[in-house]
């Protein structure tokens, strides 16, 4: 099987998103643990905390790991200098230019993956020296592309622009979704809304229960205008849907938005009045299981998945 | 490999999809001769052209054919009227309740397929007595359902939720996205926009062109709070973003969208005022094919494809 297992030195092509107030170093560590890449989804986190839990990664892990940066992080500099100095395996950013900083990463070392919504930004971060690309479809949990173009859509546009591997997202949970990507001409997976419903996600208990608790329809891409974000629906979410009804401004959307909203939400368990970022593919989860099983339960169900198929 | 072909006596599982103004008895003739299921997309047909239609495809072939049938179509009991007086082999209800009909086309011998957009309705399809659906997601062009559900979310649900095959639509026009649809564990598939820029299909010229011409990003689904349908961007899609842009009521909506924009647009070559419906797979398509040069390809890279990604 051709896939990103050699170039990330894992025993399997998962990767487990980088989710604020979801992945923790325990997460990481338990993804990593299992075979696949675990990451450390640093935008929620304070410099300190992050240095913190990148040193807890590595002391419960001898696997490779990945910490996500948001490049539109406000403390991105010192971010990218615990990073360096802690000698992180791999890098995954997201919503910027990869461009200012592959030189610095490549030449520490590290592996730099970059999250792209659109084969323009594909062959962006290839020029930029990126090693891998994720594309992420419209389906996927959290923040998002403008364009709205899905999975099914953008997989194969984006492994036809780029020479580079690319890892797909969005809408991904299982062996028979990781199947589809691998025929779409992925070369690797990335899951988010599946590991938010593990034993060692930081996601709040009552948040992880909302996620296996979603149907079909219970998710929708919204704040376009500011971020595009998809949202498990709640009675926050029924606010933001209210307020463009009656043709709230950009500005009284972030009013709305206020601060803090996504941990109150996903880290603190506030199921009324939180954020709660989640993808599509939450209507197919129904059970919270350790990193192990999930990976191992995917491998399995691939497998059988293309026996089946055999032409 | 399990598919629909035995059931609906097709040589390839794949279906065209029933377009108005796009698929006739030409385009539906060519794709059953090629050994896929063609249809006739009844949607923008008067009675006595539906029967022509169907006529001159019997005519054309002597393969298996569908017609499509929306069910909310106000002359629906003379098109089925029609189908069931010239024996059309299949019928491929859509936007409706396919139980008010099913017991007629079946004790007619006519096979039934219903078009679902989530693994609720595709349960009343079976309930119904359908011999199958066709589960459609949201990067599928036209009309669409209401929970913007991808097709990589979707035909996994509605595999599970059915013993009914399910047939994928939406997103699909090679050989790796119908691999992909398998994949997920799909029986067959239906391609739209694939069979819009086709040779044979009744677009007109300059539509096809558009349509060949789009890139990423190019389409959107739009007038959810009528029916939900996918538009290629031109000029009257920009009317009716500004009209929401400037909080245009429903009856607003409907105004502008008045009567005839479809067949303007897509038969008659209107790029400016004409309402253009299409997928976003649009955005992969280079190039106008025969029908059999279509489904040939399609099924080259489906076995190329699979062979590719031996495990």
């Amino acid at each position: 099987m051709k896939d990103i297992s050699g170039l990330f030195g894992l025993q399997y092509p998962i990767v487990q998103g980088g989710m604020i107030w979801c992945s923790g170093w325990e997460l990481a560590a338990a993804v990593s643990n299992a075979g696949g890449l675990g990451t450390i989804g640093s935008g929620s986190m304070y410099p300190d905390v992050l240095r913190d839990q990148i040193r807890k990664c590595k002391a419960a892990t001898d696997r490779p790991f990945a910490v996500n940066l948001p490049l539109i992080y406000p403390q991105v500099a010192d971010h990218i200098q615990i990073i360096l100095e802690e000698k992180v395996p791999v890098v995954i950013t997201s919503a910027g230019n990869p461009k200012l900083y592959a030189e610095t990463f490549k030449s520490a070392g590290c592996k730099l993956i970059h999250v792209v919504s659109s084969s323009k930004f594909a062959i962006k971060a290839q020029e930029a020296g990126c090693d891998a690309v994720v594309a992420e479809g419209f389906e996927a949990g959290g923040h998002n592309g403008r364009e709205e173009t899905t999975t099914l859509c953008l997989i194969p546009q984006v492994v036809d622009a780029v020479t580079i591997p690319v890892i797909a997202a969005g809408g991904i949970a299982d062996g028979r979704s990781m199947l589809a990507a691998f025929a779409l001409g992925a070369q690797g997976v990335q899951m988010g809304s599946r590991f938010v419903a593990c034993i060692e996600s930081s996601a709040h208990e009552a948040f992880k229960q909302a996620v296996i608790a979603a149907k079909e329809g219970d998710t929708h891409l919204t704040l376009k205008e500011i971020t595009p974000v998809r949202l498990l629906n709640n009675p926050f979410a029924d606010q933001v849907r209210l307020a463009y009804h009656n043709g709230a401004t950009n500005d009284e959307l972030k009013a709305l938005l206020g601060r803090g909203r996504a941990k109150k939400g996903m880290f603190e368990g506030d199921m009324i009045d939180g954020e709660l970022e989640i993808g599509q593919v939450s209507a197919r989860l129904d059970n919270i299981y350790s990193a192990k099983q999930i990976i191992d339960q995917t491998m399995v169900e691939f497998k059988t998945a293309f026996q089946k198929m055999s032409l």
